[in-house]
């Protein structure tokens, strides 16, 4: 068992688990089901009582429920989880993303119940999971951070020099605050004069506290981040990038691998630099680090998911690993080579949301050479309003960005989901816009393009 | 327009052709029609009556209803093919496989109307349809073919004489004959003076012709085929080759790239004297040269198909290269690289057969990382029974060979096609079978597996 990734050992020729219980539904739960398979791992599935017709029901060796429709008490519900796996002898767990995929107290139950957590330590978790912690921890392990104030600011003059240090344009915040109130963008030291003492008043209004934060302010950012997997001997290889700038209300909607924008040599310094933090960190599993990426070539850590990602299909692609059997393989104790795997070609994923429930009446997906659809659809299955509204994943391969743009058009175009609505509209507007096909897009593109009112009102209040 | 087979060529963006007629059904007019949009190009579905409710009439932009059930008077029709492509304003023509598709007669007629025919020249198609043209010409193009008797044997005398210079074990035939009337294999003079005189009086008795010949006997043949492709100025390259040795009754059931039996340096050989050989014969389009090989490392040439094989998507995964659209732009005048392309990994294409007609009720393909399913089947279709009972080609992409069988046995337990009866579970028995996984098979291995008792029976009569 090993695959590109990994030193290939033959003594260790079989897994220390055997059936997995997968905690999570939908398509990331058959895409783990459909691994597993070919791994020779049983499968138990969980499923709320919604979801009793649920693919991935259908598709593991066992199923357990776990509850009513709401999620709180079904796929979040550490104790019914634990339950149905003791209960059908499951000895390792895949949380999959969203859910309890990011919680400490479910890595820590799997623990104590000597089931294997397949996922980072539940300190390394807790660690990444505090933004603040997760900021001092990635700066010294050497990633860029945005440059803020080291201080709180109580005046004008504190807050002219800070500015000054960091360098214009700033983005002025309450210490205390959030949801807008108090921030200002300050372009230059008239800006901050004519502005400062208004964002305070705002700030202690708001919060009843009037110490300020300043931090560089980005313009025109792109999301870009490193897909990373570590192993149980501090090895970390980096397994590319992806760039992730089109967004709707900070949700991903399309992603493509490899970040076309960078230049080499950043992309060489950002995916080296992740390794070792990585290993720094001695991370162990699949890890995804996320940077804001500005015009002129620097990049700033914003934050570490310690789960595999809705987008890791992208990667597949382009490095032609499985992760999530890589995943398997960290658990199971494998080693990883010294070499980072290349990147082939160019992959783009469209996900496809449910702007409503209701039953597929028709479906038809696409396929072919270089077309891959994560699912759990099925004609006649009713798509519930309970969980999330991402119901399938279209991704391409082609050998340059161009070609991979012509396919996914291609693929939208074939694409028949009838009984519910869906973007698939919304997507190929984003496909055929300019800013889109020229890389000029940044992660508010897509907000603005779809509010341009509420744009012009942020507009006219700076 | 280029893929990595071409130079790219920025003058020429645009196709000289822009509504393709796709003269074929199923799965492959499926397959065409996709690379279709892809590249923008118009395209045109024919159907029998019979078809009027196929995915290929869906898919296509336009449709023409052209006959009867009955392929003889439908997809066999030049008339009402070409009259099809007329009326409709197509300019090029793909043949697909089967059908027309090597056919002097159809590709001259496309030629006549003005039609592009995607596939070599009448004169290439005729040259490599007449067998025994066949082998003079790639003989003369330096491939190896089984070696021979020079001229026809008459007497014990001659027999003994040739067969020492051929080498036992030979094959000895009639002739004039077919169907193994007259058919002896020899193992050695004492066996060649006991069977000769019987073999020639069978061979009398058939075909009132008591000439005899025989060639090399080669006990336990695989078969292995090269992909190559030629371009408008007598470039050509090697794509890697395909193992297509698991075979019922002469159709091919497994097919895997790259050939996983053969030597470093025989494969180099035999990708450099297929190279050598379409360059020589100035081939125009994709082809497939197919060689009986055998066990000591020796091959022999046996036919060239003229046109895309059932079989290619398993090249597609492993080259990276979307074949179709390599056709369409040799056909534009595109020019090859001089670099063959490096085969990566491993894949394994299934053919899913079905063994009776009648209506799909309950519909499951598989998906996921490495997985490939071309089919033209949806839920509530009904599989006629006009035609070809190929409805899906399961096709994996694995590191190695180990790891794509695995995913071939997860791919086909994952897939539930109701409704009708298939040969998955033949399917699921081969790649369970020792001598498949240990590429001990021979282009007999499945009709022995099959039929035991036949099996017994010739060897008794040996």
């Amino acid at each position: 068992m090993a695959n590109r990734l990994f030193k290939s050992n033959n003594s260790r020729s079989r897994w220390p688990f055997h059936k997995v219980l997968i905690a999570n539904r939908g398509e990331i739960a058959v895409r783990i089901i459909r691994t597993c398979r070919v791994l020779g791992l049983a499968t138990v599935a969980v499923y709320s009582t919604t979801d009793a017709k649920a693919l991935h029901v259908k598709l593991a060796d066992e199923a357990v429920c776990i509850g009513p429709g709401s999620a709180e008490k079904s796929y979040l519900n550490i104790s019914a989880l634990i339950g149905a796996a003791l209960v059908t002898g499951a000895d390792a767990v895949h949380p999959g993303f969203g859910f309890l995929s990011e919680s400490v107290a479910f890595s820590r139950a799997c623990q104590d119940n000597d089931l294997t957590f397949i996922g980072p330590s539940p300190e390394t978790i807790a660690l990444l999971g505090d933004k603040e912690a997760a900021r001092l921890t990635m700066r010294r392990a050497g990633l860029p951070l945005v440059k803020g104030s080291q201080e709180p600011l109580h005046d004008l003059a504190t807050a002219l020099a800070q500015a000054e240090e960091v360098g214009y344009p700033v983005m002025l915040k309450a210490a205390a605050g959030g949801g807008g109130k108090g921030m200002r963008i300050i372009r230059n030291a008239e800006e901050m004069e004519a502005k400062f003492a208004v964002a305070q008043d705002e700030a202690r209004a708001s919060f009843n506290d009037d110490q300020m934060y300043l931090e560089q302010y980005l313009a025109h950012p792109r999301h870009i981040e490193v897909q990373v997997i570590g192993d149980q001997y501090g090895n970390a290889l980096a397994l590319g990038e992806r760039d992730c700038t089109i967004q709707a209300r900070h949700q991903k909607v399309i992603e493509e691998a490899p970040a076309a924008v960078l230049p080499a040599p950043v992309r060489e310094a950002m995916l080296a630099q992740s390794e070792q933090a990585a290993a720094q960190l001695k991370y162990e599993g699949l890890g995804t680090i996320e940077f804001l990426y500005n015009e002129d070539g620097s990049y700033y850590f914003m934050e570490m998911n310690t789960r595999i990602q809705v987008e890791h299909p992208i990667t597949e692609l382009t490095t032609r690993v499985d992760l999530v059997e890589s995943q398997f393989l960290v658990a199971a104790g494998a080693q990883l080579k010294a070499e980072r795997p290349a990147s082939v070609g160019y992959a783009i994923e469209c996900r496809v949301n449910a702007l409503t429930p209701g039953k597929i009446t028709a479906l038809h997906l696409p396929g072919g050479p270089g077309v891959r659809v994560d699912t759990a659809l099925y004609q006649g299955y009713t798509v519930p309003s309970n969980y999330d509204g991402m119901i399938a994943k279209l991704i391409v391969y082609g050998e340059r960005r161009q070609r991979a743009l012509q396919q996914m058009q291609a693929v939208i175009d074939e694409t028949v989901i009838d009984g519910i609505k869906t973007n698939l509209d919304l997507l190929i507007e984003i496909l055929q816009a300019p800013a889109f096909q020229r890389l000029t897009t940044t992660v508010n593109w897509l907000d603005d393009q779809m509010n341009p009112n509420q744009k012009e009102e942020q507009d006219d209040e700076d």
